[in-house]
C-alpha cells in the first residue's frame, strides 16, 4: 500500500489531467482480472467486484488528482513533477482503495453483494469529477457509499465521524459597486463607491448575526476589497469578493438571496448600481444518520482504531457531497498526523505529509463498513423475508 | 420705549392668542391719529404713515407674541401671566417700532414716501403669522422691508448683518421603521427594527458628508431614537425624529429627498417598511445684497452704534423669511447683551432678559434705514428723470 | 395526577412566595409517611425514598412557582389568583413528581438505592431557587439527576433530548452612552449620543458574525434603544439594553468581554463615556453524554412514547443548569401539545395550557430512568466487584 | 505678451527644474536694466522697480513651472518638450508679470514706492517654491502682495474675488489597518482588517457631519481602499488613502486629530493596530479683507473688466497661501475661458488652453491694484501726517 502511495506521490497529475494515474489504476485492476470501466465521466475509473451470494451494492470512493504546489519535503518519494504535488493525501486514498479492492477480490467467494470501487478524478478543482462520474453511471445500482479523507490534524489511530453535515458548502461571491467618480474635494458631484462598498461590508455582517438561525452555522467573509485610486479622487467603482460557508441548502439559498437584498438596498440608498455574482462551489457533505451509525459500529470492530470521536463540522468543501445527494452513505476522517509531530503542516502546504500507517486504518475501516453492511443487509433481507 | 416694553413684558400672550397686545398696539396708533388696520391675517396690526412728498414704500416689522415659559427673573416688570413670558425680546421689538412710528409721524412733513409698520403676531409657532399677513395684503405696495432681532449674545452697541442667508430653514422629520418583533433569542424569525434604525442614523450622516456641496452649510440631526422594549425581545418598530437646517431651498429639497432615498434603501436591505414625515418649518432668512449694503451704510450714520459686524449665519428659524420672498430687504441683529454679564441667559430661557438700552439702537437703525432709503430712492428717481 | 395539577393550577404562587404550594407538597409526603425536609434553600421541599437494597442515589427535580400573568383560559380549573398563573407547566411538573414518588414509595421494597425528590421553588425569577437548594444540601449524596419540562410546542407522545447544551445561558446587558447634548443645529458643540449608540448596535453584530466560532451558536440582541428627546436637540445620552444567549461558558465570557471592547472603542472614537452592565442569568443547561444515552434507552422502554427525537438547543434559560454543574444528569422535554391544536399558545402566554396526558409520559420516563439507573448501577457494581 | 507666453508654452520645465525659464525671466529684466535677483530660494527670480517718490512696497507674484503632461493641443505654439506642458496657465502668469514690469519700469518716474516682481518656481509640486523664496527674503520690506490665476472655467472679462478663504488647504492621509489574516471559513481565528477598514470609512463621515461647525466647509474623502486577497481568506491588512480639504487652520488641525481618534477607537473595538500618516499640502489661501476691498475697487477702474464677482471658495490648493501668512494681500481669479467654448477643458488636462486676451486683463488688474495701492498709501500717509 505504501509502495503504491509513494509511486503515485512521485507522479502526481493535476485535476482533469490525470491520464497516467487513471491508466495506472485501471491496469492494477486489469492485472487482477477485475472488471473495470475507464473514462467514467472523464478520467474516472470504476471497478466492480461481485461476491458469490446475492446482496446489496456498496460503493467506496477514493479521489486521485494532485495540486499545483511545488513540494518542499525532502523525502525519497518526493514528487518528480515540478510544481505538482499530492499535498492533500489523494495518493494515500488511491493506494488504500486499490489494496482494499485486491483483498476483497481475494475473498469474494465469502462475500455477498457487490463492491463498487469509485476512483474519482478532479476533486480539487470545481466543478469536480463527481458530478460527471455520477452522470456516467458510477452509482448505478449502488445502495450505500462510504469514503474517507486521510486527515493530518487528527492523530493516528483516531477516526472522526459526524451525522449530518460534516463539511461545508463553499461558495464565492463578487460584488462590484458602480458609483460615479470625481474630484476628492467635490463629493456632491459624485457617488462615492468606497463609502457604499464599506457600508455593504458592514451590512453583510447582519445576515449571519440577525437572519440565519443561530443554531445553523454560517460564515460570510469578504476576503478582498479593491478600489485602487489616487488619494485625491472619489472612487468610481469598488469590488469586493468573498466566500460563503453553509451546512444546509436552505441556508445557502437564503444567504445567496439575502446578499443581493443587502446589496440592492445599500446601492439604492446611494443611487449606485451593482453587479452581483454568486458561484456555487461544492455543496455540504451531509452524512446520513443510520449509515453513520453503521460506520461507527463497523469501525469499533477495527483493532487498529484507538478512538472513535464525533467530528466538529469542517468548513472546507468536498465533492463527495454529490454522491450523498444520490445514495445513502457516510464520509469520515482517518487520523493521519505524522508521528512525533505536534502541529503538522496543513493540507495544501508544500511540506504536507501523512502518516503512512493511517492507510491501513482507512482500508480496514472502509472494508469493515463494506463487508458488515453486506452482512447486515442479508440479515435484514432474511428477517424481512421471514416476517412475510 | 422702556415703559411700553415693560408693560408688554408684564402682559405676555401666546402665539395666535395675542388679542390684548394687538389691541394695545392698535390703540397706540389710534391715539396718535395714525391710520391702522387690525386683524390683518389674524391678530396682525398694520399702520401706515405717509410723508408729504411722493416716494417709495418702506416696511418695518416687529413681532409681538410670547412663549409658554414661566419667568424666573426677579424684576419689577416680571410677567404677570403664569407660564407665559416674553423670553425672546418681542416685547422690545414692539416698543421699538411703536416709538419709532411716533417719531416718524411727528416728522412726516419732512418725509417722502410711505412707512408701513407691520406688527406681526405668532412668530414663535409654525406656520407663523407672516404668511397670513402677507396674504392679507400687509406688503401691498411695499418696496423694501427691514427688520431686526434684539440679540442677547451680541454686546450692546453692536449691529450684525449678513448678505444672503442669515438664519436657516428649520425642518423636522420623523421616520418609523416597521420591522417584525420576536424573542431576543430568535433573530432569524424577526426583522430587527433597532438594527435597521441604527443603520439609518449612520447612513444619514453621509448626506451631509458626501452629498451636499461642502460650501453649503447643512445639518441633519437625529434628536430622538425610541424603541422601548424588554431586554430579551427583538424590536418590532423604532422611531427616530430629527431636524434639518439649510440655507437654500435647493439644498432643502435635496435633503428631504435624500433622506427618503436612504430610508428606503436601508429598509429594503432588511425587508422592513417605513413611514416618513418631513415637516417644513420657516424657510431660511435670505437677505438681499443691495438692501443689506444699504442697511449697513445707514447704520454707519447711527452714533450709538460702536461696531457693525458681519454675522455668522444662525441655524435657528424666523418667519421674516417670508417677507423677503416677496419684497427686497434685510434682517439684522441688534446687540442686546445685558450690562455686566459675560454669558447671558440664552433666548427662550426662563431667566432671559435684554439690555433695554438696545431698543434705542434698534429704533435708530431701523429709522435711519427707512428714512435714508426714501432719500436715496428720491435721488435715484431724480437722476433717472434727469438722464431721460 | 390531573387532580393535583388542577388544584395547583387554581392556586398559583409567584416565585419566592410559594409558601402554600410548598406546604401542600410537604403535606403530601407527610401523609404518605415519606421523609421530607422543608424550607430547603427557601421554599424548597426535598423528599427521600429509600429502596431496601443498597444502590446509588438518583435525584428527580420538579419546579413549582408560577408567573405574574392573568390567565385568559376559560377552564374549570382556571387560576383563582388574579394576575398569577401557572403559565409554564410547573403545576404539571409538581403533580408528575408527587405521583411518581407515591408509586416509588409503594414499590420501594423492590428498589435499590435512594430516590431524592427535589421540589424546587423560584425557577422563573433569577437568581432562582436551585443555587440555594444546592447550598442547602439537596444534592447531598446524589449520583445523578434527571428533570423534564412539559413542552407545548412538541406533540404529545414525543420526548426530545440532547447531549451537551440543550438550553442556552441567558444574560442581560445594558450600555449607557454619555455624550454631550446641545442644539440640533450645532452638532460641533456636542457629542451625539444617538450616533454613537447606533454605531454600537451595528458594531455589536460583528461579535457574532466575525469573532465567535461559527460552530458555536450565540446570539446578541439589542432589545431596547432609548434616547427620548425633542426633535431639535442633540442627545446627551442614550441607553441600549439587550440579551446574550450562549451554550458554553467560554463563549459567554468571551462575549461579555468583547461587548465592552466594542463599547470602549466606539466611545473612544467619539469622545464619549459609558456605563456597561452585564448581568448573568442562568447558565446553559449542559446534559452529560452517558446520562443522556441512559435516559434515551430508558425512555425506549416507556410504551406511551411514540418517538424519541434529538432536540435542537433551545435559546431559553433554566436553572436546572446548576444541578448539572454539580452532578451528572440529563434534562429533557416531554411533548405536551394540547390535542387538536396546530399552533399551541407559547409558554408564558395568558392562554397557555398543556396536554394533561403528557404528565403520565413525564412520570413514566423519569421513573424508568430512575429505576433503570439503579439497576444498571447495581449491575455495574456487581461487574466491578466481579472483575476484582 | 502673447509672444512671451507662447515661447514659454513651447519650452515648459517641470517643478524645481525650471533653470531655462528662470534664466529667460532674469534676462528679460537685465535687458531692461531692471535690478534682478536670481536663484531666490531655488530657481526663483525677484525683480525690484523703484518709483521716484517714497511710498510703500507692493509685491506681485507669478509662478512659472509646468506639469508632467503630454500636450494634446494641435496649436502652432504646442509644447516642444515631450511629456511636459504648461497645462495650468503659468506661462500666461509669467508673460503677464514681465510685460507689466516693463510698463511699470517705463513709467517709474511717475510712481511712488517700490514694486517687487516675484517670479516663483515650483508651485505645482509640494512643498512648493514659495516657502523657500520667502525664507530667502523675497518679501523683505513688502507691505502688500497681489496675485492672480488665469482661470479657464470663468468667462473672459470677469474677475472673481473673495474675502477670507478663496482656496482650500489640501492634505493627504493614509491609514493602514493591521488585523490578523486567516481562512475565510474561520473568522473567529482572525481579526478581519476589511471589516475594520470599512467601519473606519463610515466612521470618518461623522467628522464632517457631526464635529465640524456646519458653517465651516470641510471635506474628508477616502479615494483608495485596497486589500487585495483571494476570495476565501480573511484579510490581514487593509490600506485606505484619502484627502482632507479645509479653509482654516483650526479646522485642519482638528480634523487631523479627529481622524486619529476615530482610527484608534475603531481599531480598539476590533483589537487591531494601525499606522496613520497625515501629510499637509499647501494651507488655505486666505485673503485679507481690506486688501480684497482694495483689489475690487482697483479692478473697477479697469475698462476691460465686464464683471467683478464674488467667488465660491475653490477646494484646490495654491502655495500663494504662504505669502498671505506673512504679509497682507489678496489672490483673485482672472476669467480665461477660451472664446466660443461652453465647457473648457479643465486645468491639468492635456487639451487645456487659455484665452490669451485674458493676459491683458490680468496685467491691468494687477497694475491697477499696485499703482492705486501706492497712491492710497501716499494719501493716507499724507493724511496721517496732516492730522499730527
Amino acid at each position: 500500500m505504501v509502495e503504491i502511495r509513494r509511486y503515485l506521490h512521485q507522479h502526481p497529475e493535476l485535476s482533469f489531467q490525470e491520464v497516467n494515474t487513471a491508466k495506472y489504476i485501471a491496469d492494477f485492476y486489469k492485472n487482477l482480472g477485475i472488471e473495470v470501466r475507464e473514462n467514467v465521466g472523464g478520467n474516472g475509473v470504476v471497478a466492480r467486484i461481485k461476491g458469490t451470494k446475492p446482496g446489496s451494492t456498496v460503493a467506496l470512493r477514493a479521489d486521485f488528482d494532485a495540486l499545483p504546489i511545488q513540494e518542499e519535503n525532502d523525502v525519497p518519494y518526493k514528487s518528480l513533477v515540478p510544481g505538482v504535488m499530492h499535498a492533500c493525501g489523494h495518493d494515500g486514498h488511491t493506494a488504500t482503495l486499490l489494496v482494499l479492492a485486491k483483498v476483497l477480490n481475494e475473498i469474494k467467494d465469502e462475500l455477498s453483494g457487490e463492491f463498487v470501487m469509485i476512483h474519482q478524478h478532479a476533486e480539487e478543482y470545481a466543478p469536480g469529477g463527481a458530478i460527471a462520474m455520477i452522470k456516467d453511471g458510477c452509482l448505478e445500482g449502488v445502495d450505500v457509499i462510504f469514503g474517507t479523507h486521510l486527515w493530518s490534524p487528527v492523530p493516528y489511530g483516531v477516526i472522526t465521524y459526524r451525522k449530518g453535515p460534516i463539511m461545508a458548502a463553499a461558495d464565492r461571491f463578487e460584488v462590484t459597486i458602480q458609483g460615479f467618480g470625481g474630484h476628492g474635494a467635490q463629493p456632491h458631484k459624485t457617488k462615492d463607491a468606497i463609502v457604499v462598498a464599506s457600508q455593504l461590508v458592514l451590512n453583510l455582517q447582519q445576515i449571519v448575526s440577525r437572519r440565519v438561525n443561530p443554531i445553523d452555522s454560517a460564515v460570510i467573509s469578504v476576503g478582498s476589497f479593491v478600489s485602487n485610486n489616487a488619494f485625491n479622487v472619489i472612487a468610481d467603482s469598488a469590488k469586493i469578493i468573498g466566500t460563503v460557508r453553509t451546512f444546509n441548502e436552505e441556508v445557502r439559498d437564503f444567504i445567496e438571496e439575502e446578499i443581493e437584498k443587502v446589496v440592492k438596498g445599500t446601492c439604492y440608498s446611494s443611487d449606485c448600481t451593482y453587479e452581483y455574482l454568486y458561484d456555487r462551489g461544492y455543496p455540504a457533505v451531509v452524512n446520513h444518520d443510520d449509515e453513520t451509525d453503521f460506520l461507527v459500529s463497523s469501525a469499533k470492530l477495527v483493532k487498529d482504531i484507538e478512538s472513535i470521536q464525533e467530528a466538529e463540522p469542517e468548513m472546507g468543501g468536498e465533492d463527495f457531497a454529490y454522491y450523498l445527494q444520490h445514495v445513502k452513505g457516510s464520509f469520515f476522517f482517518t487520523g493521519a498526523k505524522p508521528d512525533g509531530v505536534d502541529t503538522p503542516y496543513p493540507h495544501h502546504h508544500p511540506k504536507f505529509d501523512i502518516n503512512e500507517k493511517a492507510l491501513l486504518v482507512a482500508a480496514k475501516t472502509l472494508g469493515s463498513a463494506a463487508i458488515n453492511y453486506q452482512k447486515a443487509a442479508v440479515n435484514q433481507e432474511y428477517s424481512k423475508s421471514a416476517t412475510k
